[in-house]
């Protein structure tokens, strides 16, 4: 068994030294580009933390946990071309820095890649691993096509906006948590409950993601404040608070949000001032405390000695910033 | 064993049933739209026929035939947006019909579908399957890298060319050809002949198409004639011309090519003037030739009845328009 901190060396240096060239050398390039960009290596992290459990071989799941960390780096790649991102973290996105052209491309490359890796996991483990991979990476290709959706539609519900960030977002956690326990060994009950700990810690973590973009700090956040207000993003905010908004208040947001006209220091306070007013951010921290309680409930519920499932708590609540 | 038109039947069944719906339904509808607008289904026909050749139960090649047939499709699909092209064989295309974030998207989704569909390989062909796969689609994305990178250039070699058509086009086939030939157990020295046939016959494939844009017909192309032309496009006829022609000539079509002002049919029957000149079209043949025969020498190579390497045999002479 690893502790933590071995585990977040091992998947660091995987990730470092990943052999990420070829010819034509440009194809490559922003492949090695992205990766190298690092992160908090999160998906990977589950993934042995997961395996880490059951097995004491944990990093045989590293080539496995490494497709999974490039997935999403592809899925970052391809979405800033939707998004027309020109930037990403404060460095200029792939798509910023070579065009869309290139950026379409070496993402497929890199969707390649990743299978690639996937390719090295011990065979008795591979037909599994394979399936949840293939399933969890739909999913968040329809989670990414309901947030497409989401911009052109007025009438967005709570329920199907967590549906959306339950597939875009808690769907590659689930399945990164997952192929790690199946490596382990970990018996079906065991995988449920886990299952369940990386979708709720998914939910959470996308939704402290939310509170953030309006109540956290630039230095946290990566970027301005306000993004999701400026681009009248669909966030959980913007659902509750009109939600909880009257008539009055709710034709307020929208005009808001509309007015092309209005300075973004403006537009970010006065439409923070609302959810203030709304009690949003309580609505939010509530609804982050029940999945996140929800999470920490399925770890509890796993069979396993308590000393094994430690490295994955401390994790988990690093990730929500309560390890503190 | 199956004949050619039974295992043809067999893959266009296979084909039409694909279940490819699923919510969000505008993510599927576009890969459903690509798979139904068909196409000749010469790589996953190679697969079975591949397959046909070792074994009497070819029939359990079709998910890795179709996944190979759904990734070139996905492709397709993603070219068109580089390109930038709105048609495809005359029908819209994903990137003319929905637009170039559903045809992003909807690629990435139809790749991952191939890899859903190459799942269902049993258990003991699934880490080769997999293995040539994964290899196979990366050498298809460096061959798109390098024709990408060709149009910024103009100091394309003969050599360069032939080394791009055989990642973009001719190792696809070589891939979908291996597949087969691993499930139907095939020893390493007839893999090894199955691989020099079927990349040698993707040159020739892909030789031909460049032969026929300029010197077929209409409805045999798919498209109007002299497209690569009206592109400037580096293929194996302008290439072929620019290394016979002198210090004149070569200026003389360089400088059509380059010639915005003139109309498309003048542009078309000036360059197809110097090549009739400088017999470019006999240089393709003969060079198709040339490919056509290695490949038919590799298939005479196998230690198969000759019998069971006859279907394979048939469509490769089909494929090529020689089997009248």
């Amino acid at each position: 068994m690893y502790t933590l901190s071995e585990l977040q060396k091992a998947v660091a240096n995987y990730m470092n030294h990943l052999d990420v060239d070829g010819d034509p050398h440009s194809l490559y390039e922003p492949i090695a580009y992205s990766i190298s960009a690092g992160g908090k290596r999160i998906r990977p992290m589950l993934t042995v933390l997961a395996c880490n459990i059951f097995s004491d071989n944990a990093l045989q799941a590293l080539p496995a946990a490494a497709a999974l960390e490039v997935f999403h780096t592809f899925t970052l790649l391809h979405d800033d071309i939707m998004d027309n991102a020109p930037t990403r973290r404060g460095k200029p996105s792939v798509y910023g820095k070579w065009g869309a052209n290139a950026a379409i491309l070496s993402g497929d490359a890199m969707m390649i890649y990743s299978y690639k890796l996937l390719q090295q996991t011990p065979v008795e483990f591979l037909p599994a691993v394979l399936g949840c991979f293939n399933y969890t990476a739909m999913t968040v290709c329809e989670g990414q096509q309901c947030d497409m959706n989401f911009e052109k539609r007025e009438d967005v519900s709570m329920e199907e906006y967590m549906d959306m960030i339950n597939k875009k977002t808690a769907a590659l956690l689930a399945g990164s948590t997952i192929i790690g326990a199946i490596q382990g060994g970990a018996d079906p009950q065991n995988r449920q409950h886990l299952f369940v700990f990386a979708t709720e810690l998914g939910l959470a973590f996308q939704l402290q993601d939310d509170l953030l973009d309006a109540y956290g700090t630039e230095e946290k956040l990566g970027k301005p404040i306000g993004g999701d207000i400026l681009e009248a993003k669909k966030s959980f905010l913007l659902l509750a608070a009109l939600q909880r908004a009257d008539v009055n208040q709710k034709g307020e947001i929208l005009a808001i949000l509309k007015d092309n006209t209005m300075a973004p220091a403006d537009k970010i306070s006065r439409v923070l001032a609302l959810y203030n007013t709304l009690g949003v951010k309580e609505m939010a921290e509530a609804k982050i405390n029940e999945h996140f309680n929800k999470a920490m409930e399925a770890l509890d519920s796993l069979d396993a000695e308590a000393e094994r499932v430690a490295p994955l708590r401390e994790l988990a609540l690093g990730l929500l910033g309560r390890n503190k």
